[in-house]
């Protein structure tokens, strides 16, 4: 095996990203090294790219980023037990310590040492990519790489969908970028009885009927919450997924949700936003969730069984298929909106 | 309209069942007639027309009985404000009494005081049935009647399926009666990552796969231990769905369980049973379930919400329509186990 | 019986309220007239002393207010059979609609109609109060009439606080008026295994550890977060209960709120505020539930039980018992501050 | 250090037990030595002492035995990093695989691979033990080490009564060995309206009104179903903590069961029992849990947390106190009944 291999990296602290050739990364005791077959772009490699505050504050150049991938362990590290040569993994990029409250007591998705693949550590947009054993995912051997490489994504969906129960519920995903669309396939697949979704990027509101979605709107051009009203005849959502961050779209959100209702917030909002908590949350006695990461592994099972099952077909939303070389043209479509997800093969 | 009506009655404490010429039911206040479009048999009309120990016990002929059915509004009692004539119903079957401590606390679906339409007071095998409001639900108009009566026993199996998330599960249903089969729909419905399912009767367990069943298992003719173990890699299935009441089945349905499983049972053994608690559910870790009427009215919107979203078809499993004259026929069909849900036409 | 009666009054469409001789209310269907032993003072009626916006806004003049209460029942109305002559009863003080989503589906806490009493019918502050029968609660005989009348608010405590498990957890209550003082009772009844209570007022500071509490802080003395940050060994709470609707409290809650914590909120806050819901809610992964009124019936009994067993002791949070005609003072007290709970005798 | 110790150990496949001077343990890469303060008797290890069929198809001799300890650290294996020499520490029994589906969907407290120290591998009735360091939990250094060698078998108490909410419920808890008491003082601690308590043991029965029962019931004398329907106004009771694994007490237990009520089942039967799975669970709603092990580390904090604020007071169970050589007179304590919780001293 060549030493050097090919990589994007962030080579210092601005904004841009280039390909570099840089040393296979070493593995160590209990980490497996995976070939890379198929790495996806997520809206955090954007930001790492575009180099904005939360990147500035986070990430440590020269260092190789990109987190979601598949690929083959190609070598084992010492002690490695649960990981064979030849196994098809992808990866849970939560790296935990085992240690802080939350880690032992069930909730390590939100562990507070966590170091990030491709944020806090190495990535892997890039040839090759070290991690540690106890965070590599077993794929069944024909599932595509690309379908392999965007089940991380697909996970945070998951676990926002599936934290509560959506058979026979009317369901509400305000902002339909990647994790949205695959939220209102899954609403779908857990019976929901109807799924409206709201997105701004016309290209991914066409999208949303290709995963299901009873009802797409688009907050510049119609009154959603009026449509929303009629269409639940006067009563509201049961369920809000707010995947966008954006504040209109949490207040939209929020204002058809039904008095009793649930809502799960994955959209991290850039910065604060004024709430009418009154209103929003204590009078309409609403329960709401904070969602971050998978839960670890019980998101990655019903990941895998929703996939496996063709219960969800991710076929439409994988919109782009590159060659890692052209990377850049990547992380500029997914910054224009005029994609779902794409796909960069080493 | 005439105050006579045809309908079948159990005449006298015997087995046998008749059709006879009786008065309309009158209307009493918070009442309302209905003209019955379709209903449907229960294998609990089976047992009052066998006159086994349980229907000796608890049935005081002479008595129309029935109880699943769909019909329109044609008289309101006096103090009705919530139905109006011309509504499509069909009825929530459990009369309750809205004082016991769990009509207070929520529960009113195992009320200690209930009076069951059909068993306690008279039922539905009728031109005419008069029933209190507030057990009216609501049709969409264009519902068909077949489809409007079987909504009570599909809500048994919604408050079953439901009663767990299922979404990426594997679930086991071991019974397919009517019932069984309507969970086969639900869970597959519900995103379950496959359901298998277990039936003596050859002409039921063909259904399953119309109904989406991964794996349809005679225990008569296989090892459904052995095979379920197969499928789920030695694991076990996380659901258990007991619809059968059979103690062969139970054991079946425990044995293949995982650690950690779920198990809800609405199927009622006929007599006391030996069980291995220790191996069955306390070192399992198990959760269990009894699973009694419906959730009044969280059910019967999940219920809408599968059928009218065409989440599950009911069609395939709607085998026989009959005209009321020949419920004789429709009960022996019920009895031989050749059948899937029988709907009467008055 | 006189039919005649003494009541406090909003008189007309402005601040104040008057002691007035006004007719006993008459008794309709399924009602019943309750001769009051005990009312106490909610800070609603503040609001509505006060003629506060929302008053102006909600409020029909002339009418008697107050809703805390407890009496005998002394009339019933046509059809009354749950309630009988002589019966002490307190009130649950929502009269809802029955008919709508939420009513239908468990969740009437939430109405959509709701009518509440003292609010949006004529109130308890007066010798004789009618209300429906079905929000009557009987109480033990015994329990005294001041305690009885102060069940609804300890109530809202009680669905606050045990909405969630508490046992071996550390708490936080976030405004200790008699609610949040009720709270750190209940915590401590529930097992928690430390409570903490934020308060400004020094005479409801110093109750918080009559009531339990682990902790006692007031924020415009001290650096809250940094206290309980320390008490808690830099975790954070597990469980926080927001009784102020204050801005400042709210945001103290949320950053001492561990990951993966649990927050109720019961306090209403009185208009918009800024909120960091990536780092309040989002990335914590938190769950919120808003809380509006009781859950029928099931915190009633939840409070019988708590207070019947003498988990909690309600004795140091009465602080002041008056007469009726002494109305003035107690919602003056009210206004300060300085007082627990008070409570008047027609 | 002498790297010989005293330690009771089975020597062959046949009853009894003997002190023996033995091999100190070795300590293997991510283990640590422990030297043993305090360590206390459970029914398996009078199980494993009587050498019963249980016993002779589980452990392997010669072994030492004996699993509940709490003691110091004195010796640090390879790779340790979170426990230091020194610490105080109990163990969690269970060794866990962290590979199979269980451990990896949060549920290792039933994993598949489990070993358990003192049963497949070395136990505590000895000078020193050697264990992973993953299974230490740190004590306070002021708990006396009596307690914290009880907090194992205190947990399984925790882990069954905190399975439910008991904040105000009514709760009989069935056979009153030492975890039966425990969870007698959890149900109150944690809010319960009243605990009934039903043991044939008169020793045991005295100690129940010690840890708080409101009524103590020996079913050898009285009919414990009657009173407990008394007790609870014909109700029954809302929970079901079955501690015996005795068929009499576990019908009583369901047979008081209130419709909608919740049953966790610790108690192991030694055979298959018959069991009215109708009327038992299926047509009364209930819900069953069985429970295995302590949630790690819920489970743990949650009994520190109980002990350490005082909530629950162990000091009336723990009724003998010997030094390890008089380990025999202890086993047939435990086996007579005679006593609450024994603690050996090496």
């Amino acid at each position: 095996m060549s030493r050097k291999m090919r990589a994007v990296i962030k080579p210092e602290a601005a904004p841009g990203a280039e390909m570099a050739v840089v040393d296979i990364p070493s593995v160590g005791p209990a980490e497996v090294l995976v070939k890379v077959k198929a790495t996806s772009i997520c809206g955090t490699d954007v930001h790492i790219w575009r180099w904005d505050p939360w990147a500035q504050g986070r990430i440590k150049p020269p260092m190789v980023f990109g987190h979601e991938f598949a690929g083959e362990v190609v070598e084992l590290g010492e002690g490695v037990t649960t990981v064979e040569l030849g196994d098809f993994v992808s990866a849970e990029t939560h790296v935990v310590c085992h240690v802080c409250h939350q880690c032992r007591t069930g909730q390590s998705h939100i562990c507070q040492n966590v170091s990030i693949i491709g944020v806090d550590r190495p990535g892997c947009f890039a040839e090759y990519i070290s991690m540690p054993q106890e965070n590599a995912w077993l794929n069944p051997p024909d599932m595509p790489p690309d379908v392999a490489s965007i089940q991380e994504p697909f996970g945070n969906a998951v676990h926002t969908a599936l934290s509560t129960d959506l058979a026979g519920q009317r369901v509400l995903v305000t902002g339909c970028g990647p994790i949205g669309l695959m939220a209102i396939g899954i609403a779908k697949a857990a019976g929901a009885a109807a799924v409206y979704a709201t997105e701004v990027a016309p290209y991914r509101l066409r999208l949303t009927s290709y995963m299901g979605a009873d009802l797409a709107l688009n907050p510049t051009e119609v009154d959603v919450v009026g449509k929303i009203m009629t269409a639940t005849s006067g009563l509201g959502v049961d369920v809000l997924l707010e995947m966008s961050g954006n504040p209109s779209a949490i207040h939209q959100g929020f204002a058809v949700l039904r008095s009793g209702g649930y809502a799960a917030l994955l959209g991290i909002p850039s910065e604060p936003l004024e709430m009418d908590l009154a209103n929003e949350i204590v009078l309409k006695g609403a329960r709401v969730y904070g969602v971050a990461g998978r839960l670890v592994w019980k998101t990655w099972h019903q990941t895998r069984a929703l996939l496996s099952s063709g219960a969800v077909d991710v076929g439409p939303l994988i919109t782009h298929r590159l060659p890692l070389d052209e990377f850049e043209q990547g992380l500029e479509l997914m910054s224009s909106g005029q994609c779902g997800k794409i796909v960069l093969f080493p």
